[in-house]
């Protein structure tokens, strides 16, 4: 382990992720009024934006006023009149199209063992949802109770000090969660822990597993950027799809963008859904991979396996040569199926000798469908081999 | 498959165990002011009792109030004016010592698609507890505090058409558990389904998993019962042990027991103890062993096995081998880790080659310290043979 690495890691476990609270995305990020984030590295083009995000964009903008119907608020955004930022950018991290907006609500993850910030956002629930492109008058529904019932309701009880992170993803895995297409465990272990909420809320919440991912997400993210900026180490600290590329930021090269073409998911489609359906690779929540979770430990999850039709000996072969690519081992994150080798931290761009798998939600590529899918996709060779050039 | 195996396990898989109600043992169990019921086969002579069971008799009729002092208590059972009944025998199961008194409440299991009834006791939380043969004040306020407290609020959080069981089970094993020493994913699950619960007793029990047992238990019990006296089957309906025997019975020979010297549990001990400090094999708990649970599907619960201290690779081979003695799959319950082979249905005594894997708690022998560990006991090959014998 090279010294520049050692230290990058040592930042990365060092990290404390707390949920604390909830701020408007308008302040917590600084998001003004015309502006929205959206998931993976920017766009070059407006013209680029795949159908699934620029709907989401547009649903966001008409959910914020600026626009009275779709169809104006998709002119707007390929007039580039609104201005869009990667959310990694304003510091939140959220899963497939990823669209943020100025109105919504986000909740505040603090690093109890240092001054840093990331804001995680509010999944929906169901298979129509924004975020796989969908916008209508019941997802607004949605995105209002959101913003009114479930972030409130999970702030009112939220311990005194804060609810640590960690220890629910670590609850989760042993239950067999990846913590990224997986949140059975973890949203099990997270309701355990705020005993205030009303039944209708924790109800919800155990209904929608996946709701947990986006917390996971933030709290990697708040580690892995601990990382960012570190000279000449080569630890992965985001990875990140806009639905065209795929990114990968390094610790050593700072906020750049190392992008390969995004691949495209196969997995488990729901019927009567089939891999040419597929949007190609979509979401901030590869994030959760770079910090060692999600297809890098894809040996740790046999259920969610099968459930994406994959065959086990195949994928325990898998998480474990991923879990080769990470310098050093997660000292609370530690299920048995892991083995002694444990759960990586620290994934090194320079021993990624082979592309990183994913595990991810899929959305019907027309943009309009929704959820159809839950697989695997793969963050490109390339994308390490251009940040390892760049250091 | 032979015909009367074929029928005895069609019979066991129709059964469907509903939690409905509670019930006091007196009218339940018919369970009579000097009476109480234990686990495992009956005793032969009261001298046989070991401390660990004598001593949780004695506690329950002092808390009966049949005696000042549990040395009052003591001589009453060992001079037989208390008189025992093995559990099955009443028509209930209790895990390691199994102490049932008239007064305390039963939960109601119900067979949804027949008439028959099994009553379930409710396990108290911590290490030192009746079943392990331990009472005081604070035992005695834990008793109160299940008959007043967790069992009235369960009853009352249930749906108006009881809660099914087995759905349960088969969301606790996709969690990592055995269902004998592991209930943590059937425990949430369970609590999910009670939404009115009150938090103090959500809580209490999402704090001691291990309560689930008890109605995974009674479940097993009132599945395998349907096949108990099926004319020429082998198929194996109960195996229970007293801390001295351990008997297995067959449904083709109806009640009889069939046993032998009971084994010695081996695997993690709470500091300081150890395997020395063990009680022999005790409790009804091994109901589940026979349904296909527990240590017959060890392969299954990968968390559990590290605990226990074994080594996964061959904690798997065990459970395959377990897995080999059961002559039809079970329909619901099945985890991915099972494999293609499924969770078996159907023990069959002609099958079992070598001794049965049971996952056990330990008391300590001495009867007074209580809960000391959890590890693998073995019903013995005789009590198979033996019951194949009487066929």
């Amino acid at each position: 382990m090279s010294e520049a690495n050692a230290i990058a890691v040592a930042r990365i476990l060092a990290t404390e992720p707390v949920l604390v609270g909830s701020e408007r995305a308008s302040s917590a990020l600084g998001l003004e009024s015309g502006h929205l984030g959206h998931a993976g590295p920017p766009f070059e083009r407006t013209d680029d934006i795949p159908p699934v995000v620029l709907n989401a964009l547009a649903g966001a903008a008409v959910h914020e006023g600026w626009a009275g119907d779709l169809d104006g608020a998709r002119r707007l955004i390929l007039d580039g009149q609104i201005t869009l930022h990667a959310n990694h950018d304003l510091g939140t991290v959220s899963p497939m199209a990823g669209v943020v907006r100025p109105g919504q609500l986000l909740m505040r993850i603090e690093n109890r063992a240092g001054s840093e910030v990331v804001h995680a956002t509010l999944a929906e629930a169901g298979r129509r949802a924004l975020r796989f492109g969908c916008y209508d008058e019941a997802i607004a529904g949605q995105l209002d109770y959101l913003d009114r019932v479930i972030g409130p309701s999970i702030v009112k009880a939220l311990p005194a000090e804060g609810l640590p992170v960690l220890p629910l993803i670590a609850q989760g895995v042993a239950l067999g969660d990846d913590t990224h297409q997986r949140n059975v465990g973890a949203m099990y272990a997270f309701v355990r822990q705020l005993p205030g909420l009303a039944s209708e809320v924790s109800q919800w919440l155990l209904g929608n597993p996946q709701h947990f991912l986006n917390y996971a997400m933030a709290a990697a993210k708040l580690s892995l950027d601990r990382a960012s900026g570190v000279e000449g180490s080569s630890i992965v600290t985001a990875i990140s799809r806009n639905g065209v590329q795929c990114g990968v930021r390094i610790a050593g090269a700072g906020q750049r963008w190392f992008t390969h073409a995004a691949t495209q998911p196969d997995g488990y489609f729901f019927p009567p859904h089939s891999a040419r359906d597929g949007q190609a690779d979509l979401g901030d929540s590869a994030i959760v991979e770079a910090y060692g979770l999600g297809g890098t430990i894809a040996h740790a999850a046999p259920e969610l396996a099968r459930q994406m039709l994959q065959d086990w000996p195949a994928v325990q072969a898998t998480g474990q040569r991923m879990r080769a690519f990470f310098i050093d081992t997660h000292p609370l994150i530690a299920p048995a199926l892991a083995g002694a080798e444990g759960v990586g931290a620290g994934l090194d761009a320079r021993r990624v000798v082979e592309p990183v798998r994913i595990h991810t939600g899929i959305a019907h590529r027309n943009g309009t469908t929704g959820w159809v899918g839950i697989g695997v996709a793969l963050a490109p060779l390339e994308c390490f081999q251009k940040a390892l050039e760049a250091l």
